[in-house]
């Protein structure tokens, strides 16, 4: 079942009008949750960026986070998910093609509930990535619909058999295609600082306060494809991938080439912020 | 009418995919044509810019350009269009959200012809502009549907009263928010070169070539706000807006405030290439 401009449709009659603004000009946000156990993880974060993306655009979101979670509440429910994600969006709606916004268009939420088992396999094993510019737009930090950036990097990545993709501008690593990028040098966490230029990942901020409870060293800096490639780990950090080691990176191993004790130490504390599932 | 996913249907039923890699990624392309008295106006030099576009993006078009062109010409014949536009766009087709391309997805054109006045009282009156900084992706060279960039600054223009925004990266000027901009310095045209900064606009193109015809000096160059606010005369240039002259920017008066000489002698000769109507 699909919820769709409020109501809950059965996904062969799910659509949306051609003249709906995120056909066209890709005019809206979304989120993806991640539903452990039957229960959605850091719900409220969630929804403080929707929140944010939303005032960022200017668009007025249909629900309030009370009647959003009730929804979403309801599709996890109706699917009986257990280990699951969430995918909503909310476009700013209907109307004739014209760039500035529209006067009484109403937002159109879409949201659907997927099985999606944790990415046990990857999380062991790790996974490869090439680098290339990072050609997005200024505004990386909103999670919006316009992500053709990132579909063709992503794109490139799986051409060349590599699995992910890290972004650079002029040499300074941003993120993944999808995710956060988290090195490990000499005992310390690097990664990009929470500006306009990377999402400000949920499952980011958890493994950063993860590790400074732990008491390792986390600098929010910009760094080089240089220090990338001096690394003694790297990992990204998603919604759906949680944190996976990356061992390699444009044909080269990163550190020994598996994924190493800092990866390995804040995956176990992460797992134990996950409710029992 | 309206033609989607190979059939013309009417407006009423003409609906897509929630699944639609348009609706969640902004993944495809598009083109506006204008028509005047019935007929498509630089068609091929529409086709061509549109091939690129998916060809840039990956994306195989779903049909020839002469099976586009018999949708497009019965569009125009079944609204007896005389001045109009025709808006058209390629989607990556209908799959389950994966940034990476789908495998078998189907692509999705979507077309629609709609009466469309040609701008007479503001190519005669002129228009007025804001700059801001131009925040979009590194490729604005392809008509592609990630277009919230655009859409956020013609916003801010509609909310500060003034008709469009002048773009600009750091300082130096690329383009308006939906169309090319030239200025008119000592008897010069200086424009923005088309790389991948701006869009390779077909007024622009034929607005060139006229005057070079003309024996006027053409500089394809990037210029800076400092020499923006210094120009003569300045215009923007568009299939819909053809050659509308810009009078103001951020408050203050281009040249004498009111559309320029140069300005008008192009409009006239750019009349001249379009078919009677």
């Amino acid at each position: 079942m699909i919820w769709i401009d409020d109501r809950l449709v059965p996904e062969s009659s799910a659509s949306v009008s051609y003249m709906d603004r995120g056909y066209y000009f890709g005019d809206g946000i979304y989120e993806v949750f991640r539903v452990y156990g039957g229960r959605m993880y850091e719900a409220d974060a969630h929804y403080e960026r929707l929140e944010r993306s939303a005032r960022e655009i200017g668009l007025k979101l249909p629900y309030t986070r009370k009647e959003t979670d009730a929804i979403l509440v309801s599709l996890i429910e109706r699917e009986k998910a257990r280990n699951a994600t969430i995918y909503m969006q909310v476009t700013r709606g209907v109307a004739p093609r014209s760039h500035a916004f529209p006067a009484g268009a109403k937002p159109v939420m879409m949201a659907y509930c997927n099985d999606t088992p944790r990415p046990t396999p990857t999380m062991e094993k790790g996974i490869t990535a090439i680098t290339r510019p990072d050609i997005r737009w200024l505004r990386c930090d909103l999670k919006t619909l316009n992500l053709l950036g990132s579909v063709l990097a992503k794109q490139e990545a799986a051409e060349l058999g590599a699995d992910d993709v890290i972004l650079h501008r002029d040499g300074v690593v941003t993120e993944c295609s999808a995710s956060n990028l988290i090195i490990v040098k000499d005992g310390a966490l690097h990664t990009h600082p929470a500006d306009h230029l990377i999402l400000h990942g949920i499952t980011r901020a958890v493994v950063l306060r993860l590790a400074r409870e732990r008491g390792v060293e986390v600098r929010e800096r910009p760094f080089t494809l240089e220090e990338l490639r001096k690394a003694d780990e790297a990992f990204l950090t998603s919604t759906i991938m949680e944190i996976t080691p990356i061992v390699q990176i444009d044909g080269l191993p990163v550190g020994g080439g598996e994924p190493g004790p800092f990866t390995h130490r804040l995956q176990h504390d992460f797992e134990a912020t996950i409710p029992h599932n």
